[in-house]
């Protein structure tokens, strides 16, 4: 089985490109080649059963896109996107990639008529918008309140049709927030939630920038390679014209994860965290959704973290650290 | 105030540029000139109070949009699209025209920076899909089951996202069927809705392809041109970033549309409709919205009409018939 991840270079790609290599395998499907695209080379992560080839490009361009999907692969992972907040501070670049880049790719797949692979598209809790219900259910409006938002759910809807004409067999997955990423702090507004559980586990000082009640929806790298595999080996018959999923995650408070980190990693770990109220953050996170019923996808069979002392254990071993050693 | 209908040449835009010819007004502003624009030379209805150009064209083509909005109409009527029926037949086409062409349009008002009008969009109950609850609410998914509906909303989508910006000051209103269509029968898998009562008032008979208890959610079509000049001149603050609304309207079966003639017009104009049950339609109207709590709409000040009685009226009124001379 060939696989091509599109959007390979970043956090989520590289994880999903780890764990292929190294079982080799997609479902019960040996793995016999993947192709890495992105607009920078992604690192190569091949081994003697899977060869890996690296591309660069700009899937806004439809030849670049046509040229990717030419070898036909049996699944495809789009995982591209310009984030949150580059696509609200350029308009467009964030259609272009986020919007034209996805309906590329799927017009690249239609164009070749006879081929109708697994496409799997991450997506975003970003498809919603306040005011919000307790949690979010499944039948919950799709309203979303920045750039990012209405381009994924175009995505989302585009590829609802193109599987329900049968052009291609579509999963979208809307990821909740990835704790804790790996690396160094980015300046996404969400990227708090990382760092005041990466940041005191490396002895070094995380800011925090809202109240310790702020409420988010949040699931570990791993489950994140987790519901991207699923989503390609998975039966799609049950999910009908539906093709778009809320995964599950854990809804957790700012003061919970806190307490958390004390547990797991000891209180002395808990007073690197320095709180910095910042308005601008606050009101941000104020418009996201906190908690969701994700009972489709968990009948679906997706599975989450079962707590954020497992989310904190799995870093630590991620980074080599042990528990009592940090 | 200059006033731009895109889609003009059609039966809602045909009926709407007749109630600003005749008022010459838009709420309490004069309408100076209108440019009726579609792909077929719309009839120019003005008056001495009104200059009305007519133009042809293909909103697909950017320069054709470009044009269209340089002489910066304070309100922009955007009605044209590829129907349901022809957008599922001709996949390129539907997207073209009303994916493209509404992108093209909200990109052509974008790129003149200074000019933020009124744009009032017509989308469509299309954009919902079963299985449905009892009543349809403003928070319910929209989960398209056509590429129509795909494609009307995701000019939702954009047009909530221009409007967030504050690029234009837009509206989208998702019109119910509208019963009774004038005219002669078209193909439209909704015409017998219309068939079953437009065609006995007239002697001739009509063929009805589904049960009695289909029940449908239908406006009459002076309804809908109220429903667009409202939509024109209401204040846009209370909708937020949710600027498209289910409009209001009726939610009645097929018993109930034939009981109602029967009582307005009389039992024998009933006797001409002809039962040909069609399982391609009972399929297709399956899998339609039956019934809506529009109550979004109705707080903002949309109304419907009170009754099918007063729907087979105004249509007796519209083509010259009296009750009890039928």
């Amino acid at each position: 089985m060939k696989v091509l991840i599109i959007g390979a270079a970043g956090m989520v790609g590289r994880n999903l490109t780890e764990a292929l290599a190294e079982s080799g395998k997609l479902g019960d499907q040996p793995v016999s080649g993947m192709t890495l695209f992105d607009v920078v080379p992604a690192s190569a992560q091949g081994n003697s059963r899977v060869t890996v080839e690296v591309e660069t490009g700009d899937i806004s361009d439809r030849a670049v896109v046509g040229r990717l999907v030419a070898g036909r692969p049996e699944v495809i992972f789009h995982l591209a996107a310009i984030v949150s907040g580059e696509a609200e501070a350029d308009f467009d670049k964030g259609y272009r990639i986020n919007m034209d880049g996805t309906r590329n790719l799927f017009e690249a797949i239609r164009a070749l008529g006879d081929y109708h692979p697994r496409v799997v598209y991450t997506s975003s809790i970003a498809v919603f918008g306040a005011p919000f219900p307790e949690a979010i259910g499944d039948e919950f409006i799709t309203a979303p309140m920045t750039s990012y938002g209405a381009q994924k759910m175009i995505g989302e809807l585009l590829l609802n049709d193109y599987s329900r004409r049968g052009i291609f067999d579509g999963v979208g997955i809307r990821l909740p927030t990835i704790v804790v990423r790996p690396g160094k702090p980015n300046k996404a507004a969400s990227g708090f939630f990382s760092g005041i559980i990466r940041e005191p586990l490396a002895g070094v000082e995380a800011v925090l920038p809202v109240d310790d009640d702020v409420q988010h929806w949040v699931a570990s790298p791993a489950s994140a390679t987790g519901f991207l595999i699923h989503a390609a080996t998975m039966d799609t018959a049950p999910l009908g014209a539906r093709r778009c999923l809320t995964m599950p995650g854990l809804s957790v408070t700012v003061g919970e994860m806190i307490a958390a980190l004390g547990e797991v990693a000891g209180e002395d770990r808990v007073g690197l965290i320095r709180r910095e109220p910042d308005a601008t953050i606050r009101a941000i996170v104020a418009g996201w959704p906190r908690n969701f019923d994700a009972a489709r996808a968990i009948e679906a069979g997706f599975t989450a973290d079962a707590s954020f002392q497992d989310i904190i254990r799995a870093h630590m071993h991620d980074t080599g650290l042990r528990e009592g050693e940090t």
